[in-house]
């Protein structure tokens, strides 16, 4: 089914058209083999950056495309629906350049177009092995001496731990909760930065993630991102962007899980007929093509909030908790409506159903985001 | 929770003040009474019309006030929370001017005025007792006698079956099939049409629906909407449009539903402490302002689509079936946080719940906008 | 759809031939109209406890028949089907006998065969207007004074507050917390006993409950049932019993419904057929039929532990939620079937709806059930 | 949780402390490497057929334990606890015992004690790659020669393809339709017997499936079971029993899910907390043990009618679809307790998660028992 969209710009729909198309000839032909040898598709990062689809929300002067987040998290979405591995990769890449082109100084922001081109790749290293769902509990430790900052801890969960070449750091630099924490921006050259071997993960196997091992690493003072003690509202403004980026990813994986159960069921023949004409199928389908278009409204209409300047935390919670759950739905339905051929990999349904699984626990398990969602409304 | 609105214009948002307004002065203090009399608030709608609620997305040039249908659909979910059966009212209201509006003569459209204005209420006859869901089927027929057609049949579960000025018939003309269906449009005063006992229904009982007996009814021919044979057309066009009505009604009453319980569960103690604190509770309770969110995000974006003159039928499907569906959700878990007190007269929630269940059967049953939806799929 | 059922005996096999010999002529006729007045069917009662089915779980030497919960759980299960307020009204008497059965004095227990006979009817006092879930808390006060105890408080939500002929009332005779609270056994007629004006309930509208205010009413302090102190342990033990119960009308209910809405389904005609055999319906009957055969499954496994003498707390609980859940989704689904036809009183299944309702409240709503069970699943 | 069981003798009892006992000490210690390297515990199977557990419901003088399905089923719950593959494959070569010993002759059965013993592993081959849901369109054909039938045609899903030392082969000796079918019995060393490359399966990676083709097979005449026509009958017989079989299956994977999460939300702190203690989480985990108690007792009640010589095979639908679908949900659920924890091959919950989407599939997909269900429904 092609997706009505209502687009605000000539230039947002030229944008969507040149996504499909590398996403057709860039993406789709690599994603088996990549999946399948766990290795991450560096080049294919760096063609978006040269494409210019790896600083969509930026300003034009630091090489972004200004582009409205409605229009870009659609770009995501057309890049999930092919390989999530790399939409999610343009999703941490965009949110590891925020700290930078929200709070940083000019200096550090002259590193901002090579990220932005996709010549420098980020991680956003955020999670710990204890601290789970609880941010302001964090542990990694950072402490001044002289022009540097010497980190010890380690990070968990870290996508692109082993492939960036920049990290954003969340660490305590003095006392505990949320305001002893700050944002540091190391380089991946840095000594005692030693990333972990990769956890052994049931989908998304060509995003190898790991921790990230912090053993003395010397990082410049100068790379403090905000001032000392700004990390945690500097994590908690990524979170809301980074939710609505993973709710994307959500509709366009599921978009895909329908499209090609869809196909399927209109071509496979049982009793005589094609297996959608059959309305227990046909119906099951229409609840699944009812959750995605209610998925990415609510995903959109959460952006536009953002785009207008008006508040869009609760609805980026929301975005990503229903997003994540259909995406789940539909994997899961996809996969039975092609029977037993569904659960091998000649078909990309499986595939889908172990990634979405991924979706509902990253930036915020679901749980987390009721958690959200329940206090605004307890508060009122 | 004030709902985050992002409306095309100032005059949307000033139309959302009144309308708000409006609900709270007029509609709110009279829902219980009418509804425990069953008798139809044929005054608010007059108020209504006079403050140019009745015909908003209809051209100036009629009376009506050019309004999106995305802003229209607003009014009516604002209306349908504070008294279903005025929003209901406002949305059949609506659709009955639509064939004049739409495929009219000159003539015909020199009653929108008043159709518009308030001072003629319209009724819309389509269903009939043995047809249910199948509109082609339709067997109440007209014959055309000289300058008359003669009309003879029963239609069944029709609103405003005894309050309405106006009826826009859907008979048979000639041979089987959506062919053979015409329009016609009666004065209430024609002999030999007669409205029947009113239907016991379980809700929306200040809205008495009923059969209506067409006993040789002479309805003149110039009152023919669109020529013969136009009738199914007219009634399918309408139809997308009136389940985007319905859809909005079911946003707003399951909001309605939810700030009500919300409400409650800021202030109910029970071991100690307000009940929206127990997280069990909190949770169901973000569940359910999540699929608010999505549902109205969706049934905007359907809204859109029209607006823009792009498809929006299978969109209005989808916005009708999920709508409707989180309305009955919603209003089932608000009587159950209120625990014995939601399943009294002395809190709302539990005609909300009465309420809900009807939505989920008008303007198609959900069973057939999943019917409509599989086609599309399966035609792709 | 007969149930196949497999009874322990044949005593049990005919007990339940009476049961729904009785359901049919002497419920069935009468139900519309009592819901209709709000009358309670008083000589219904009289006439079950006749026949022997109003203490069927207890002893012979008391007039009970002996059954297990077993049997007894599958004859309120088929009285459900015709008259929930019935079928309630066996289950809160039932429970009404147990603390004099289970705790009683020689002396009290000469009460029983009256009671179980269908003589007096009793009611259950334990919930109160501030206290809903959390009844350890509960403040109605018993002070002793020479031979009797004098009564002050308010309970709430008291089925057969106005016909009971005895009343158990649990009430505080010493400090706070559960080891404060007794249980007393009240005559009708005792001075200062009140019943109020019934609640104007959704449903179950021929089982008037209402307030119940004790104003300085004197018990004879010999109607202390259990010793001082005793009340919780007594109301805990009953409630699980309770919970069984309800849930034995619930999968009753829901029977009822989707037996009337597949025969409903087979009759019906649209498109040229019969509607069950659209699969879209079909599919949607054959998961409500799964889900009350689960739910009958889950029940009577409960009930044997307790027959057993097995622990069966959790179990009640889980029965409990998962059929009253079971009821609500059933029933809802049922005047779907229906279509515009389930909405009206001309059919049974919009009563069912506003039935089913209740059923997830009472006997701890479903939320203090799922309370229940996650504690015992942390404990472990 | 410990389960709550009532069984019908001590031997039960007994038989149930063995299979746990065998459970823990011969298939836990295995299952991780098994599974990653894709091997079949052949000598697993050995074990549990000397053991007694590979012919449980089979009459003692064909060396089987003359048990009633009820307490077999529950063996293969404490299996599939463990580790699906061998539970799968008791359950599969229990099927595959079932035409010999229902319908065989004497000197047939003569095989069978080598079969429950273990000696001989069994396969079943009904399914072909374009015959799915659709049994009696099966093509794989065999044509009479002299005292053999020449056997070709390609059969898929075929659990056990290259360990079976014997296959049950549906196939078609006549006519088109249920009537042309009948079933051989065929040894592993049959020339013309050729299993394929093994599927790429999402899970179960231990129990390899794969087609097998047969290219002019000579299976000796005197290997037809129950004689020529009367496959289709042993095969449906064999189906109900086989549902069964999943079923418990799905409540055992079930319940070592939800008793992995348990134990590790016992333990993983957030927020200073036990996670358990956290209501959001622990009304999710309610839900879900009282999801599989509905599961087990489902199973277990259509066992009971089985056992009873009593119509079970509507009931048997039931229990398939609803527990293979409870097991989706708690194993999806499961993984979502442990957040990224459960996302990786640390913890068995990724596992169980993968294996429980293919019991939605095999022995009739459940849209398949949505559809026996719902026939069974239509003609009352």
């Amino acid at each position: 089914m092609t997706v009505e969209r209502i687009l605000p710009t000539d230039e947002a729909h030229d944008l969507l058209e040149l996504t499909t198309e590398l996403a057709d000839r860039e993406l789709a032909p690599k994603v088996v083999e990549h999946e399948q040898r766990g290795e991450f598709p560096r080049e294919v990062l760096r063609t978006l950056g040269r494409a210019g689809l790896l600083g969509l929300p930026y300003p034009e002067e630091y090489g972004g495309a200004a582009q409205p987040y409605e229009v870009y998290l659609q770009v995501l979405e057309i890049l999930a629906g092919r390989w999530l591995t790399v939409a999610e990769a343009v999703s941490v890449h965009t949110l590891s350049c925020f700290p930078v082109a929200a709070f940083g100084t000019d200096e550090q922001r002259s590193l901002l177009p090579d990220m932005i081109g996709g010549e420098l790749l980020g991680a956003y290293c955020l999670s710990e092995p204890q601290g789970g769902s609880d941010a302001a509990a964090l542990t990694t430790k950072a402490v001044r001496d002289g022009d540097e900052y010497v980190v010890t801890g380690t990070k968990a969960w870290i996508t692109h731990a082993h492939t960036a070449d920049f990290y954003n750091i969340f660490c305590r630099t003095s006392g505990p909760g949320p305001k002893g924490i700050s944002c540091l921006l190391a380089d991946r050259a840095t000594p005692g930065i030693e990333p972990q071997t990769a956890e052994r993960t049931m989908g998304l196997r060509s995003s190898p993630v790991a921790q990230l091992v912090f053993d003395d690493a010397r990082v410049p003072a100068d790379r403090l991102i905000g001032g000392e003690g700004k990390g945690f509202t500097i994590a908690m403004a990524a979170l809301d962007s980074g939710r609505l980026g993973i709710a994307a990813c959500a509709v366009g994986l599921a978009q895909a899980a329908l499209d090609y159960a869809v196909n399927y069921a209109r071509e496979r023949q049982q009793f005589g007929r094609a297996i959608i004409e059959f309305q227990g199928l046909g119906f099951t389908l229409a609840d699944l093509a009812t959750q995605i278009s209610a998925a990415r409204a609510l995903t959109l209409a959460a952006a536009r909030l953002r785009d207008a300047g008006r508040p869009y935390s609760i609805e980026a919670a929301k975005a990503k908790l229903f997003a994540t759950d259909v995406a789940m739905r539909v994997t899961t339905d996809a996969v039975q409506v092609l029977g037993g051929a569904g659960y091998v990999a000649d078909h990309p349904v499986e595939r889908y159903f172990r990634e979405a699984k991924v979706l509902q626990i990253v930036e915020g398990t679901n749980q987390i985001q009721r958690m959200v969602i329940s206090r605004a409304l307890a508060k009122g």
